[in-house]
């Protein structure tokens, strides 16, 4: 069994890589040959001070490439209201403040584990890329003028993904904080070769741009229903960063994934399932029946990514629509299309520790 | 992180280790301080001729022990017919001819993993116990003769964990395979001391049975409506090996969960989650809507163990009445508290081998 880390996994995981793999997986996604087991978090309150510790996972299967991924997340989890905001923080709890995200590989057809390797380094690529294959598909031709709001790992894995899909000559960044916003548009500018200009404001940053990229951590709205103008193309890393009135300002709208939310199961709560992004109401024990989970939202039969893919839909049909893609929610054929692309060439490449897969095999009839 | 072989985990998981763990993870479920996260089958099929690869997973946390379990089969899976019953058979397929069964534990402390060792010693004794335990509360004070259905690894557990909560006197044995039940008859009475008698018919293992057990692979019925007179306590390691004629006779019915029946995602079948034992109707194609999902059975809103455990509903209320314990389905909580066990006490005794955690640890934001 392999184990790599994220060094080994950033030598090998170029932009060219995830793209492939994960149309790939969409396609097959499409075409049934691919199959989901949805995100659940699993909360304990109660371990914590002032946080709560989270247990995350999702798998996904490919039939193609006989192989399923589980990815989990081992987390510490402090919600922190700041400038009118809720900001989701993982607390790096571990030995050395480290935090703990694995993907686990299995072989479809012998079962055998075959790598686990850390999530950090594939984690923002598959999100971005999958919002740039969604804007390859949605986003005008011509679209030359990005205005991306955040400035940490998310919105950093944008701006080379979103480049490589449309022939950007500007990008507008918005964040909060000068300094921040500052030191992401000089470090993208000398990546990309093209101008990237900090912004004063949200609104500044939006005015002339043809996409709008929401890559935050804020779990409230960032982009403004008036942003929503004929030929732009919006997209976000979480559906808050949208609202429901910026959506219906929107003339055609592609999901993800139907999941709208996590599958939630919170220690106290009994053992029912709660539906909601982030379910803090539930953990400080306002809200305690399922009655009160997140009703479903009103795009949740939205054509998804696969269905644009896969060609069963268009992505846009004229340069005046204004056209929105949620990212709502991560989806464990990303990790198995990415996971094992990133297997397969560190393999190639002698990369990572081996330890005998025998450990992980047994004799017992489990 | 430790590393445990099946050989680790025999050498201390004792039936009192396991007795202790189990008991108390049913009462913090019932006190709110535990959390399942259901079982999930994930399903590839078109890997394999003949089979069909599944990934079976579940999760389960404790508060006070401050501790997550993740268990997972990385199985290849053929049904088989054979005397008019469904055999689910599970191929060896990973080299050696071995199986993939994992337990994971992390610790809801920092997030980081603890341990990762093989499910085969540990399955079939928190099967039993969980039944047992059932069967401390449900069955006679004065129950002596044990019928046991099976001559496997699961009924091999279930006749120590049942000795070890009544003064069991004589045990029946009825498995299909003459030579089978006779092999199994001559080493439980070696283990127990008692009469282990092997029977020629199941009617004449029920006959004069105090306590019922089907611990068989059988996913047809075990156990006849006619054997569930006043005074009897049946269990199972799987509901169908009852059926509604047989539970309906009980006076009262206890489950282990309400969740009736894993979630199916089988590719081909769209993102669609399927509730079945086994869905081989679905993958073979005869089935497609998630209409076509098992129906909950009547008894789904019966109590469950850790209401009866956690006192309260009574187990048992009169000496006549006619008792049924549904083991229906595994829960994740099961594997947190004898995963947890099993690993304090290998960890006390310095068994297994240490690999480093920080392989498992990332600086990288997940």
């Amino acid at each position: 069994m392999l184990i790599l880390s994220n060094e080994d996994i950033e030598s090998v995981l170029t932009l060219d890589v995830a793209f492939k793999a994960l149309e790939r997986a969409y396609l097959d996604q499409a075409s049934g040959r691919a199959v989901n087991r949805p995100r659940s978090d699993l909360y304990l309150p109660g371990v914590h001070e002032g946080c709560v510790y989270a247990f995350k996972s999702m798998e996904g299967g490919l039939v193609e490439s006989k192989i399923v991924a589980l990815r989990l997340n081992s987390d510490v989890i402090r919600w922190e209201n700041r400038e009118n905001r809720v900001i989701k923080h993982k607390v790096p709890a571990a030995p050395g403040k480290k935090w703990v995200g694995l993907i686990q590989l299995f072989s479809a057809e012998t079962g055998e584990p075959l790598a686990i390797f850390p999530d950090g380094v594939v984690q923002p690529i598959r999100v971005a890329v999958t919002s740039a294959l969604a804007a390859r598909e949605m986003a005008r031709k011509d679209a030359s003028v990005l205005a991306i709001f955040g400035s940490g790992w998310q919105a950093g894995a944008h701006v080379p993904a979103f480049c490589a899909v449309r022939d950007i000559k500007k990008v507008n960044v918005y964040s909060p904080t000068k300094a921040n916003r500052e030191k992401f548009a000089e470090q993208m500018e000398r990546l990309e070769g093209i101008p990237v200009v900090p912004m004063l404001s949200p609104e500044a940053a939006a005015k002339d741009a043809d996409i709008l990229v929401a890559a935050t951590n804020a779990i409230t709205r960032v982009i403004s229903p008036t942003w929503i103008k004929p030929g732009v193309h919006a997209t976000c890393v979480k559906d808050s960063e949208f609202d429901d009135g910026t959506l219906r300002r929107a003339d055609r709208i592609v999901i993800h994934s139907r999941n709208f939310a996590p599958e939630n199961y919170i220690a106290g709560c009994g053992d029912q399932k709660i539906f909601a992004h982030d379910p803090v109401d539930f953990i400080r024990g306002d809200k305690k029946s399922t009655g009160d989970s997140e009703a479903a939202p009103f795009w949740v039969n939205s054509p998804e990514l696969k269905d644009v893919i896969g060609g069963r839909v268009p992505g846009r049909t004229s340069p005046n629509e204004a056209t929105c893609f949620i990212n709502n929610i991560g989806l464990g054929i990303q990790f198995a299309a990415v996971g094992n692309a990133v297997y397969l060439e560190a393999k190639a490449k002698g990369l990572g520790k081996e330890i005998p897969t025998d450990w992980f095999l047994e004799s017992v009839h489990p």
